[in-house]
Parts: C-alpha cells; structure tokens; sequence
C-alpha cells in the first residue's frame, strides 16, 4: 500500500485526547518514513460546535455557520501539521488544488473543509479520488460500522466487510438521529463513482490506525466497491 | 429587490450564441448602474464536454474530468466578465471566498464551478445562501420546469408556480436521464435549508432575464420554499 | 473624526457574550453608515488559551504556540465579519498588507494576530500607525486605565487622561502579574513613535464604544502623545 | 543532458490527438524518473482560436482577446498536467515566478501563456533562460525549419543545422503569412541574448522528442546560438 | 477625458527629486478626485541599475537581472504608493490581472515591471490596450520626442504631433545608442494594434503632468494612431 | 549540526561587496549539498537607508518607511536567491508561513523583513524558534560581541562565550547609540524564551561562516541560552 488519505474525527481535537492526536502523529510520522504517502482531513469538532452555536443565536446563515465550522476544523488541522513537524505540507491547504499540489511534493497535507455544503467525509472521498489513493481510512468514534446502533442497542455487531451497497442499506435503515455520522450522502457518492476501498475504524484507538497502515485487515469494517 | 444570484447555462458560451451572451451582459451592466446586487455562475457547456472526454479517453478519474470541467467553466467566466468590462470582478473567483469578496466591493463576480463533485448549480445555490440572495435566477435551456419531459412529450406543462418539495417530485419522477438537468440533489438540499426563492427561465430569451431583473413574475417557473 | 483602529478583547468571543458581540457589530454597522473608516483586530480568547494549551502539553514550540493562537483569533475575527455583512472585508486579512488593501477599498477589515513573538495590541498599533488613525480604541475587560489592580484594590482609581509616559509608569509599577493585560512594550513603543491617541473602554458595555465613535469623551481612560 | 524547456503546440489538443499526446506524457514521464528536469510550455490551439473567435465578435480589445488564449492555453496545461500523475507540479502555474518556484523543487511545470501582448514561445525562452536551460525543444507541426514552405513547396529542404541569425534569415525571407508560426521576433531575441540552444522538431512524432531528450540529434532542425 | 494610463520615468526615484515626486503625487491625486481613473508604471531607475550590475558582475543570466530590475521597479512603485495615501491601490500589482482588479474597484494601481523580456513601456501599453484607456502619458526625462537627439544637437525640433509611423521612423532613424529609451519594438507594436493615443511629456516638469491631465494639449509630443 | 539560520547583514548588498556575497552563496550551497537545512534572512542595507530617507522627507510615517525598508531587503533577498540557483525557494517568502513552508520542502529559503515594527533580527529569531534551528548565526559588520564598542576603543574585547543575560548586559551598557546594532530587545527576548543558541560573526570575513558551518567554535561570540 503506497496511497492513503486519513479522515480524523474532528473529537480527537480536545484537551483530553492530546495523548492520542501525539501517538497517532507518531504513527503517521513513522509510516512516512517508510515511504507511505499520505494526506490527512480532519473535523471540526468541539470548537466548531462552539462556533457554529454562537453564530446561529445570532441569526448568521447556515452557510456562513458552515464557512465556520470549516475554519475551526482548519485550526484542528494547524495543530495536527505542527505535531507532524517537517514531515507536515505547511500552510494548511484551503482549496482542493493545494491538496493535489502537497501530495506530488511528498509532504502530509492536513486540512479540514472547504466549501459550505460539503462535509469534510466528502472532502476525503474527493480527496482519494484525485489522488488515485488505494484506501480510505475514516478513523471515527466507533469501532466501525453495526448492523444497529452500538450505543443503544447492545446486540449491534460490528460488519467486518461489507460492500458499497450494503453500507448505504445500514446507513439509510438503522439509528437514525446519527446516521449520516459516518457518512453523507455526497460522500458515498463519490466512494461510488471512485470505486475507493475505505475502512472504518476507531480514532481513539491508535494501534487500529497502525496496524491498517502495516496492510492488516484485523482492525475495523473493510467497505469494498 | 436588491440581491440576486444569476446561473447561466454553459451552452451559451459556443460561437453561435455571441449575440445571446453580448445581451445578457447588457442586460447585467444596464441593473448594476440601476443599483442591483449580482452574482453570476455559469457552465462549462461545449468545451468542459470536450476537455472531459478526452481526459476520460486518456483514462484520468472522474475528479480530475471535474476539475477540467471547471476550468472549462473559468475560462467561460472570463468570456463573460471581458463583455461585463469595469462592472466586473477579475480576476475569475477560485474559491467561494472571493464571491463574498467581490460581492461585499459591489462588484459582479463572474465563477463557474469550484470543487470536483460539485455541480455549477449547487455552488449559485450556496452563493445564494451565503449573500443573501433574495432570488436565483437559473437560466438554462428551456422555459421553467415542465411536469414532464418538454423535448419529447407535446404535452409538457410548464409550471408557474411551485413548491420546492413539488420541485423535488417532479425531478425525481419525471423524464429520467436529463433529471439533474435542471438541479442535482445538493443544490436543492442546499435551496431547501437556506429557504431560497428560485426561477426557472430560457437563457436563450434575454427578454426573460430582462424581465426578472426588473421585478416581474411573467415568465419562467417560480420556487417558493 | 474620520479614521479609528478598534481592538477587541478575545474574551467577548464566547457563547455567553454573542448578545454584546453582536450589538456592538451593530454600532460599528451603524457608524460605519456614517462615513466613518474602521478596522478592527481582535483577540484570541479561550480558543487560543485552549489550542495553546494542548500545543503546549504536546510539547510544541513557543513558536508554533503563538501559531495556533493567532489562528484563533482569526476565527472570532471571522465570526465578527459574519456579523457585520456586506460592511465586512473578506476573507480575513493575514497580512498587514491586507489591511491596508481593505482599508483603501473602504470596507471594514476584521483580523486577528499576524506573527508569532507579537501582540494582538501590537498589531493594532501598527496598523493605526499605518492607516493614519486619529484614535485607537482598545476595548478590553475593564472601565480603563487604574492606578492600581483594579481587581484586587477596591481603592483603584480610574486615570481619565494620561500620556504615554504616564502610561508606562503605571503599566511598570502596579499589578505585575497582569501588567501586559493593558499593553505590551512593543506595543507602546509603536504608540510612541506614531504618537497615537489611545483610549481604553470596556468592551463588555458596548455603549462606551458607542459614545467614544461619536465623538464624545466621557469613558474611559485616554492617553494622549 | 540535465535541464530542458519544451514547447508544446496548442494543435495537439483536440479529441483526435488524445493517443498522441498520452505517448508525450509517458516519454516525458519516463526521462523525469532518469532525473532529466524539464519544465513544459503548451499553446491554445483550438479552444483559444475558439475563444478569441467569439471575443472579437463582441468587440472585446485584442488585449482581453489574448487574455482568453492565454486561459485557453492554460486548460491545455491542465488536461497535460492530469496525464503526468504525480510528476507535475499543480496547480498550472500563471507567473514566471511560478516555473521558477516549481522548477527549484524539481516537479515538471506546465504552463501556457502568461501575459498579453507575449507569444507562449516568447514565454519558452525566457523560462529557458531563466532556468539555465542546456535546450529548449519547439515541438510544432513540421518536422523542423525549411528553407521554403513545406505546405506549398515540394521542393522545401529541411534545415538539419543552422545559427540563430540564419534561422531569423529563412523567417524574414520565406514564406510570409505563416512566418511567424515557428518563431516571434520578441522569442527571436530572447533565444539570442541568452544564447540558447533550440531544436524544432514535430509534436506529432512522438518517436522525435523521445529521440531528442536521449541526447541524439538525428531529428528535427538544430538551431545554435 | 476618463481614463489614462501614466508611465513615470524611473530616474524620478532618487533622493534629489522627492520633491518632483511629491508634486506629481499631489496632481494624481487632485484629477483622481475630480473623477479621473487612473493606472501608473513606474520604470526601476537608479535602483534597477544598481541590482542589474550586482547581479551582472555575479554572472547572473539576463533573465535574472530582469526580475532584479522588476522588483526594483515595485519598490519604487511601493514608494509612490505611499505618497498617493487612501487613493493606492494596494499591495502593488504584479500581474497584469490585479491591474484590472484595481481598475474596476476603482482605485490607483502603481505598479513596475511584469516579465523578464518585457520592458516597463511595453507594461504601460498592455495596460492601456486592457483598460481602454483614451491616453498613455509617457513621462519620461526630455519633453517629448525631437527629430534628432537633443541632448547632443542643438538644432534637434520637438514633434508636437506626430503619427505612429512617424514615431517609428524618428526612432528608428535618429540617435543610435539611447533610441528605445522611448519606446521598444514590443511597446510599439501594441500601440499600434490597439490604436492608442499617446503623449511623451518631461517627468521633472510636473505642470506638463497637470497640463495634460487637464485636457489640454499643450506640452509635449502627441502621438496619434 | 542539522538545522541553521542564517541572518546577513544588509550591508553586503552593494556593488563593492559582490564578490563576498558570491563566496558566502558558494558556502551555503556546499553546506546544503552535504545535508545541512538552513534559512537565510537579509537586512535592507543601503537600499532601506535610501527609500527610508526618501519617504522621510516626503513626510511618509515611519510604519510606511518600514514596510519601503522590508521591501528593500526582499530585494537584497532576490539577488542572494540568484546566487543560490535551484537551492533556493523562490519567490522570496513574505510570511513567515512561508518560511516553514520552504523549510518543509527542503529549499532554502532567503527572506527578508515581515512587519513594521520589528527587526529582520527579530525574524531570524523567530524563525529560528519555529524551524527548531540547533543555532542562529548573525552575520554582521564586526567580528562578534565586545565589552566596549571596537570602533572608538582599541581596548574593545571580544567575548568569545557569553549567556544570554551576559549579552543584554553589554547591549544596554556600552556604546549607546548603535547598541541595537547587534539585536534589538524583541530579538533578544525571542532568543531568550525559546533557549536558542546564537553565534556573531563577521559577514565580510566568509570563513569565519564557513567555520562556524564546519561545527566548529573557534571564530566569534558564542551565546548559549
């Protein structure tokens, strides 16, 4: 495996979990050395909530509380890139060509979002597909992806492997409220045309994110085209 | 009214059609010096159809066909922002940043499209929300939204008036393969949650457009959310 | 009066503090309406004590601290624009360079920190300097300047009019451990030489600005060359 | 042979061409991976001759009409550049500096015009001698120089070696509507004061520029300083 | 008159002539007021030289030297900036596209040179072709163009009209060495096919500037298509 | 040693000191040949003494006779880039982003000034806090730090090793009006929290740099933290 692009939960991004953004830096930095080539989009997380919340009470537009969550997931990405040292592509990118543009240097570009109305799951998908990466990793706040809903149901069991197809049954049947949290529509679209391989796995567990880029399929729900 | 977003369909932009964009841009010039606010998105049309299928011959992605389609779409805007002369922006706007930009110097930004899997209607649609847009004007081939197909079907009845949600049923039951014609899933979710006002008129009869600009509901098909 | 710098305190950029954000957007709106040319630079704020302190468990340098910090104070200056509309320049000027493009433009530019090892102050002073502004206002957590801590000192008394000189007693003298909260050498040293006037409201009770915009000066502490 | 600017005619990109022009990138490809530095100047060609077309049926200025073959050249340089994968620097740059900048981090830059008023080979030259250039191939439609017109004389010799002050003899004195299709005299007096070395050869053999950059000098027409 | 394009001789830029340039600076800005739209190119003078020989003597290439005496010309363009206040268009322009952008936002654009190979009048001509400027006021060191050098016949006339044939005759017939101090081919060539007016005028005499400014055609050298 | 910056006096940059600023080009490129990461920040010299004084007398603040110095020393920072050749990062970084961004791609990248306000010595300070640089050489006019100023006492004594504290106690007591010469109290304090380790040396000597590159300590005044 030589291409990948990563998809951080933007919850990684709080003080808590400063152990976990430094030990998956440390994954990445390591797997770089080896010759991975890899780009990075991270969420917005608890910092784009905030700011999305006090520019709704005061009656902004959704595009422009978008416009937000997009520069506090781009905030989350200046703290990634400076773990990552000089391994990072520095500024983070703001257009898609910059991504391209960091990737044919061989340096890790981390980003967030780019445009309102486009979730930073499309992000990475389009991302892959430009790239012409082997593997999408969606490192979320789950193992993977269940049959129902994990946090609810306790008989949810974890699809090891599943195919396009079946990943947008679960997604359009099950747990509700949260369904479009592992991906949107627009982003399945683009894993569609793409035809990419994405797996889903556990941010807040790092050796999952390891053992995926040593070529493993232990860890995680494998989604094949 | 004083905000407007104006999509403009890329089939006029072909040598065959000058006459048709030279009025247009009269039409544009004559309500700027009249004090109206205008952003304008148009197409690729021919030349994005020639440049994606030759890249999709010599085998590149689907993402990068759309981004050849955008620059397709550019060079579309800069023909029409040299017809604009000193009302234009210009540079072609990149990024949806510059829109606001340029709208906020009260100048007419001229774009086509901005990201790979993102339709030029989706971006005037997210323009539209981010300016406060109290109309957009989506002028394409036809005269409005028909309740069915009005290129094969003699019968087709051009609707006046319409919901977004009766928008949404007609695209998806009516004639198949040209269903995203007129608007693709993301545009309407984005008209949808930004509550837009949208018409539908035939950009090859200025008078229509003339007509719109100047507060009129005679012509076209008119969405209300 | 004609021409004004405004800096804002980062600590009003909180959900508890969207209400005074978003009337003093409002007075800024209303006197900008008026004819009178502004920029405004705010502060980081708990977004950038939070990013620095998780850059700083992580071990990140000094350096890269001051980063991530000035990068949230671009997002609560991004947040603002998004308050003040079409009034607003966009995107968030990074450069002082910027500043001085939006202020010719005659819109209002809104931004944060600009390098690391200098103060939002700073850069405030600068750009006062720059743009030839007769007054900068610094809208901070207290009513002005005091002879002591104001905070611990229930017999702090506020200086109404002071000089630098006098300023820099007082900032060198009293309360040491918040002694920069006010302003920082450098910039004081740039007040200096510009021989600027400066005047310390509070930026919690919004009808100080209002009053200090129209002229008057009844709040505040205001130190002159 | 380590460092190279070639031209590129704008004739090779139109939907016949797409095999031809797939044969350039790989050549171009394979001498990169051997180290050869190359950066790449591509013509408008049919899209440009399309977009002038149409702007000077609206009456826009020559100046803007080369603005638009300019854009026209740079969708060229685009479609080339997705062929090129990881080997090219993106986005297409649009100053000299950007060549340099490209060039100095060894990434193939592909480029069309840059500026109006200045031939796409008049913007070859001078990146060859900025970049110190050992050659610089003109790739057009013939197979080199011709002491006549090869398309109406049967009789015309290919020049297999000549000296920039012959070559400006055989364009002043031959075939006069297309005299300036090889070479302007703005490009002329770049390549002499550099004291450049340049090879015409014809785009459409693809077999020519692979020979060319493997150090033989068995095709096209060698023009020495 | 409403539209001109000024090109300010680079001799201007040196300490003892700060005066003349204060002055030319209060005349720009008085007809800039008075409604006048306005762009200026400034040459590199003394600076230029001063870098062109460093670098020359370092055995830099010519193109090299080039952007030396470009970026030269953009400090004195940042000096002259400076003087004109509020009115600047700023940060200087280094493409040909923010000329335009400047223009249409209404603003001065002070700009140098653009291209290695393109000299600072042909800049002024593109510009004055691109803008539809009615007048190109070539301010150089003598008042207008003579029949013979002036600085070393006595008995030299001064042209006060003159056709752009005629031009190229005086400039190709007279004085040998200094006879592209006026104009160069490529300037040349690009007033032709715009068919631009243009008057030489004497920099150091700023009531020419005023003069000409004015409406009048008093001063200096007219040149007519 | 791995990781350097490299501060130049500005007063290298004029035509008798050529052949210096060649040598000392030839040694860093050597050094950069044999792995060693650097950055390089130029002072305005003669040039920012020039427009300084111009834009003095022409009233101009001193915030714009700044930002005419910073200009000047990207000039002094271009033609050191074309000394480099292909090791540079080109064009002449203006943020300090894009310092890191260089430094990232492995390029050397040669700067100038960034802001009004502060000192191209504070700038190599800062850079070398964000790139982790193991020493900061300041090249300048004198062979390193004396106890007294050498150029009016002959009993000036070169302290060969000295700590930070040491530094600021002989820049604030001895020669006084130059006594920012050395470092300027931003610089220092940058120096200070980030525990850098700073050699002075003598620019006009070029092997002093050599030595000092070589990782030896035998010529200038050492300042450890």
């Amino acid at each position: 495996m030589n291409r990948v692009v990563i998809k951080l939960t933007g919850k990684l991004f709080s003080p808590e979990n400063v152990r976990v953004l430094m030990e998956i830096a440390e994954i990445v930095i390591e797997y770089k050395k080896r010759g991975l080539r890899m780009a990075v989009v991270v969420g917005g997380g608890e910092t784009a909530r905030r700011y999305i919340s006090m520019a709704s009470e005061a009656g902004v537009s959704l595009g422009w509380q978008d416009i937000l969550g997009i520069g506090a997931s781009r905030l989350n990405a200046m703290l990634f890139s400076s773990l990552l040292g000089d391994y990072a592509y520095y500024p983070v990118p703001t257009r898609i060509e910059e991504f391209i543009h960091a990737w044919n240097l061989d340096k890790i570009a981390v980003g967030g979002g780019l445009q309102p109305g486009q979730s930073n799951n499309a992000v990475a998908a389009s991302l892959a597909e430009l790239l012409n990466a082997e593997l999408l990793i969606n490192a979320t706040t789950v193992d993977g992806v269940y049959d129902r809903d994990p946090r609810t149901d306790p008989n949810a069991r974890l699809l090891k492997e599943l195919t396009v197809k079946e990943l947008k049954n679960v997604l359009s049947q099950s747990y509700t409220p949260g369904k479009y949290e592992l991906l949107d529509p627009i982003a399945i679209s683009i894993i569609e045309r793409a035809k990419l391989s994405v797996v889903f796995i556990n941010a807040f567990k790092p050796y999952m994110l390891k053992s995926v880029l040593s070529g493993e399929r232990i860890y995680g729900s494998w989604v094949s085209p």
